[in-house]
């Protein structure tokens, strides 16, 4: 790794700490239209945030960044770890002043689109600290849709590309193409954030908290304006279908999207990840509202729409909950426990291990269970109508691997911070797939994670970075090759 | 599959029951020299069972087996089966009485060398069900080693066998060779045990305690002669090192000692995967006792004897427990979690994901990880020096891949039982990877499995023969391929 790579990605990551400052604009203005004194925090910190990183990038500029995939990777981690530590300072600047723990989870929870607090009393917060919680969660969500979509796949990792399969559309004028891509996916990802504020709003919501969730939801992000996220809106089912079907949107890969407004074409929705992916959403809902309404006697439709609502939750790595879902009885919490694992598509804002994983997994199961009774047929590894090459194969594998690896790590070291057993075991899970609350007496859906010990931020800090850059992103610049020659 | 391999497998099968059968009479001669009245049902068992089996197998000889894998998969399937159908008839017509459900349970758990009991009161049970019990966990290592020597690695999953690569001598008189190598296993088996006797009852064990539980700890399996197994040895460290020393005896591969009793060399001990599972029973081992010294005041050595002890246990898949370790504080707990997927070495009697899977899976993911820095390096992953071969790799990762998505299957089935979340998963867990003990209030050290309802005992049932079986010679009968053509 040489130098000139080191300053180019520094200037990236500036260039974008520069963007993350405007935004800080936003709600500085929502304090002062709210008549909160935040507004001054907000909008010194814009300033200051904003000069220091136009400094840092003026001072590493001009350096063309080296076309390669240590670039790339040393580029991912670089503007994660800073639009997080930029994101942070408000936290400690506001009337809130959380300590730098305490800021740098926050942080890392809005930008990861994990959704975790370690904020008490956020019926009564500023708005400005929670638009920004919010907007935390959108920007983070475009950024892991540009990352899955044009990055990671090229990295080797993470991601079903329709952008790389069809190498002949960036061959002939690549930038003209990726600006078009890029154009059309915040073009769409902010109509799709409106269009769900209107349909928030439409369903009952207040017109602040419907902007917020808005934001939170389609970046399956999960902060929301009250402590007990959803569970105000629990006798308003109109709230919560909206938020279901906005989250499953949410975890579909936008290159459909994107495809279909670029080109009005929608061979994306063929992608056999999607019907995976809707399939185990409809299994954990439908199951645990026959359970649910079996053992309490609630309504099924009623139950159902709890069910959707949670499971598509934490299936799409939101985090929101309806209901204190740790009371519905054992079957639905080893089943919530199961889904914190599942996550949504790939380049899509969701985290987890992902439908396109256990599809290809399945597959590989499959053909290995083949391979044992015939072992000299060849029978190549499918996704859809392709093949699945071996470096998408290894990805998968390695990546699953590595995940439950830096489980069990992370378990141990929460576990060692003091934390029972449920709460270190689901608190490293939820921060790895991006999530938000884990379950047990502590972080459960009506918990929150500010009395953790601070080691225990600090870990869970590490795994959602960890997991939103899936895994191998950051493990790879730990390696000695990384760094040699 | 055709109907003489069907056939062919029924006859081996019934040829071990035949075995079986009369192994039986070793618990009638001990209640009838103990003057217990059960030596009537054992005796009666034997005879039955023993002409049912010989009946069996004569009317299925003559059909010379075909030399295929999937004859050897089936082979597997039923001879296990057969074992722990058969092996659960004494505790039904024992005066104990178990139900058709708690036999089976207990046969199976015998037979996997798992250690899970449903029997409640151990301490003034017949001392024919004890022996049986724990002749149930001798057979079963034995077999379980054989497995892993000779059969497995011919079937491509679950092994590093020093009779596989060295296949020149195979080749010379296989027969021969195979006899050889395993009237000497046999013999050295049988040898240990003998020595764990000795040396149990040498450090103050009651005789008949001490043949119980040498069988049981060589065979890493876990059934003991008490209701609260090791505990009432607490304070004596020497029987407890005794444990330690030859639960990791029974961890490694017996390959080493019958290359050495056979040709007396020692190139074996140079496998990796010894130096890798020393590693973490170490780690585990000391970290724990370091960690309990501090927190409880207790003396390091008195700490470590008892750490060493029950991470050993835990490690090589036994399940003795010489104090209550889930009171140990949550660091501790979060590693006995950890250390219940680990198990020991290939060519063992542990189970578990084994210590030359991490071995490998770890040099994949460094592979992997330099691939993404280089795509276009190509070097191998090795084992020791030797290379790791596609067959190998596909093995490993299918195993783990399969045995997670079984674990989160049947964690939700468990709990849809009624049993709650810590019950459920580390209950699945433990019988997969064959350990005994799970955590919570019901299933741990110093429970038992007697109140779980019928369907979790089965579930159970179910995990334990597949992870005795490397999971994936149990899920390729269960593929259409299995049984096409």
């Amino acid at each position: 790794m040489n130098r000139i790579a080191v300053r180019a990605a520094i200037h990236v990551a500036a260039v974008f700490a520069i963007y993350l400052s405007v935004a800080m604009l936003i709600p500085a203005a929502v304090d002062l239209f709210y008549g909160n004194d935040d507004w001054r925090s907000f909008a010194f910190t814009a300033m200051f945030m904003g000069a220091l990183a136009l400094a840092v990038a003026l001072a590493t500029q001009g350096h063309k960044p080296p076309a390669n995939t240590r670039f790339g990777f040393l580029l991912v981690n670089f503007l994660w770890l800073t639009l997080a530590i930029a994101g942070a300072v408000p936290f400690m600047t506001s009337s809130l002043q959380l300590s730098v723990t305490d800021a740098f989870f926050e942080s890392v929870s809005g930008i990861t689109t994990t959704g975790s607090t370690v904020i008490n009393g956020l019926d009564n917060a500023p708005p400005g600290v929670l638009i920004w919680r919010s907007l935390l969660n959108f920007m983070g969500g475009l950024g892991v849709i540009a990352l899955g979509l044009f990055l990671l796949p090229f990295l080797n990792i993470g991601g079903v590309s329709y952008f790389k399969i069809e190498s002949s559309d960036i061959e002939e004028r690549p930038f003209e193409r990726f600006q078009t891509f890029a154009v059309s996916l915040i073009g769409i990802y902010t109509a799709l954030v409106t269009a769900c504020a209107i349909a928030y709003a439409a369903a009952g919501m207040e017109a602040f908290d419907a902007i917020n969730h808005a934001m939170s939801t389609l970046a399956t992000g999960g902060m929301a304006t009250s402590d007990t996220s959803f569970i105000r809106y629990a006798g308003q089912p109109a709230i919560l279908w909206v938020g279901t079907i906005f989250m499953f949107v949410g975890s579909l890969p936008f290159s459909i999207m994107i495809l279909f407004a670029v080109r009005g074409r929608l061979d994306a929705l063929r992608d056999p990840q999607i019907r995976v992916f809707a399939g185990y959403c409809i299994v954990f809902a439908v199951s645990v509202a026959v359970y649910l309404s079996l053992r309490t006697g609630m309504p099924f439709l009623t139950a159902l729409t709890h069910t959707a609502f949670n499971f598509m939750s934490v299936i799409s790595t939101t985090g929101f909950a309806s209901d204190d879902y740790t009371l519905w009885g054992p079957f639905a919490v080893a089943c919530i426990f199961v889904a914190t694992f599942m996550g949504g598509c790939s380049g899509s804002t969701t985290g987890g291990i992902k439908a396109y994983r256990f599809l290809i997994l399945f597959e590989l199961l499959a053909n290995g269970l083949r391979r044992l009774i015939y072992p000299n047929s060849v029978t190549p590894v499918r996704y859809g109508d392709r093949i699945v090459d071996a470096d998408m194969q290894r990805a998968v594998v390695l990546f699953i691997a590595s995940f439950f690896v830096l489980w069990a790590i992370g378990t141990i070291l929460m576990a060692a911070t003091g934390l029972d057993l449920v709460t270190s075991m689901t608190g490293v899970l939820t921060a790895l797939t991006n999530v938000g609350p884990g379950l047990g007496p502590i972080i459960g859906p009506v918990g929150n994670f500010s009395s953790l010990p601070d080691a225990a931020k600090w870990i869970s800090s590490a795994a959602m970075l960890l997991g939103r850059l899936e895994i191998l992103a950051v493990l790879v610049v730990f390696t000695p090759t990384f760094w040699g020659r």
